[in-house]
């Protein structure tokens, strides 16, 4: 027995009901899917934050799983809910951006959903996860062919928080996408983008504060000090050894990062 | 393979093991199980939001579903576990008007749970979720009929936080049920029951605050300021366009919502 | 078809993607995983925290569900990680003690896990839950035999929190092992151990509050009273009546429980 995997991914919170009737729909209309819950704790509207952790968290997931993304400060206006294909896998998400780090990374076709005989009905105004995304979520995961939700569109939104822009000779001005729940800080500063930092010389500034320092775990970091890492997701980290990098730097999501360096990679 | 589905509602929280030791429970009884969370952050002995929550999320929920609720500030003392019937599903509770809003909605039949044969053995007195309503939602699950679990009662309680009371000529007193993530207040003025208050005048006290809008989205609203606006609940809240009405006007759960308008419906 | 179960404890929090990553590692390796999560808001860190919640949970799931904890102040470090079989289930860690539960309760074998063919390549120095403990979890779920993840150790970590000390005649020093969500103060008082408790006289110091009632229910206690009883996990719990014995006695995890009685059992 074929048991499709659906994940969920928004800033509903688990206190209310929101979720578990996404949930309640989906399994309503295909009993065999694994439902997992990437995160309800994005920040509410946290549009950047959304797409860093459904970026990270996909990549680990199999093939042919449906990630649904459901973060969204204009519900009840007239974006459009889409499904993107990529990278062997489905995104479903409102137009807002939220799927940009999937587009930076992984060749992809995006459609607007717009077959509204797959939607629960009535559609109401406030609750497009119940309504929408989790019914087209299920009737995917089910076999329906993608092109019968919709038609491909080329004019969809795409985040301008995806990449570091250059500030000068030698100089970068990142962003904080996201603070973990350690108080470090994820950049947007790509490993693989900015490969010169591991071996320094740098200077990051994140807040009141410089980091000179790159460690390769965080266990060498001194207890207390503020130190660079390459993290897990492929981004560099501002760290802090058994504290939190966030409380020493003041620096939230959004914060801007700046780096100096000899060179990028 | 049949797949039954069990969802379970707590005030528990996610950091200690009850929940975990509930969902070990049902899998060691009923391997199939599907268990779903609806929530382990109702406010502690919150019974009005758990039977708020609850009701909302379980209409979302396919036939012979299998809803657990354990909210119970008289844990130990003698007040009855109970299986109800309604909507084609299940409910298990522990008898303090918690499926209250099941009741008023929906035709109902309900048993006293009696039979010990079906409960984990020895029942501790402090964890019923574990040694009652575990083992008795998984037996069902299993197909047990729910006769063999005990009695039809008739003096099982209902609680008085369904509807609001009128309050003189065109007045009303209702209350706010849930706060919800966003700080969106959740009344129990039903769409149904109110409907005159879409198409205006009213005037909604709330706190300190005064809201005489009504919008169709959240986004229609000014930002910052309060508006009313039919949730996708079915019940009307008192929200603000990217901002916490909660925090705006004071009001928390259980707060007092008064409504002045030329009619109900 | 068999669904091997699969629980998750951790101190990654649900805000982040890494407890979603896991999950996506191991769905990918064994489709038919029922993943189970226990906890992920382990204080971070917080070592015997982890192994009362791990500990009370894992007795109520059936045998060969497979335990995966991750909570490691030395990620990145040397220490090894370790599959543990003990009561019919197998327990997977970092050797930090944070299955010393374990240990004491159940005959157990402790193997270090060597064979890197079964890890994520490449394996991170930051994330060894998602590149090591979930792929051999998943592994070993789809029937990998326990010795071809490694040889058996001996010479594992034993944590010191797992019982209390004697201090002199008729007094024991304990300690709070976790304070519950109500704000209960969970001790390393076992009731079996202490059971003299239940029936007085005695003195329990817990911060600047002595307690010398022990009571059969959370309700019987008086509202707002601090009393003692014995918890549905097998150990004694410091408790208030609808309030939060935490913030009356001022403990937190780890503080110093004080008992004067008679005997013990």
């Amino acid at each position: 027995m074929r048991q499709p995997i659906i994940t969920l991914t928004t800033d509903f919170g688990l206190s209310d009901h929101f979720a578990a009737a996404m949930k309640g729909v989906i399994l309503g209309l295909e009993p065999r899917a694994r439902i997992v819950d990437i995160t309800h704790d994005i920040a509410p509207f946290a549009i950047a934050e959304a797409a860093f952790v459904l970026a990270e968290a996909a990549r680990c997931f199999p093939p042919e799983t449906v990630h649904v993304v459901v973060v969204d400060p204009g519900v009840g206006t007239s974006r459009r809910p889409i499904l993107v294909r990529a990278a062997g896998q489905y995104f479903m998400a409102p137009d807002n951006g939220v799927l940009s780090l999937i587009y930076v990374r992984d060749e992809h076709q995006v459609r607007a959903i717009t077959a509204e005989r797959f939607f629960r009905q009535p559609v109401s105004r406030t609750f497009h996860g119940r309504d929408i995304f989790a019914p087209v979520a299920a009737h995917l995961a089910r076999g329906v062919a993608p092109p019968r939700f919709g038609k491909l569109i080329f004019d969809y939104e795409r985040g301008d928080f995806a990449a570091p822009t250059p500030n000068g000779p030698r100089r970068w001005t990142g962003r904080v996408l996201k603070v973990d729940r350690f108080g470090n800080l994820i950049t947007n500063f790509a490993v693989d983008e900015f490969a010169s930092v591991e071996s320094g010389p740098f200077i990051i500034t994140a807040g009141r504060r410089r980091i000179t320092a790159c460690v390769r775990s965080y266990a060498e970091g001194p207890p207390g000090g503020l130190f660079l890492i390459a993290g897990s997701s492929g981004f560099f980290e501002v760290a802090a050894n058994q504290a939190s990098a966030a409380k020493l730097t003041g620096c939230k999501a959004g914060a801007v990062i700046r780096l100096t360096a000899p060179s990028k990679a």
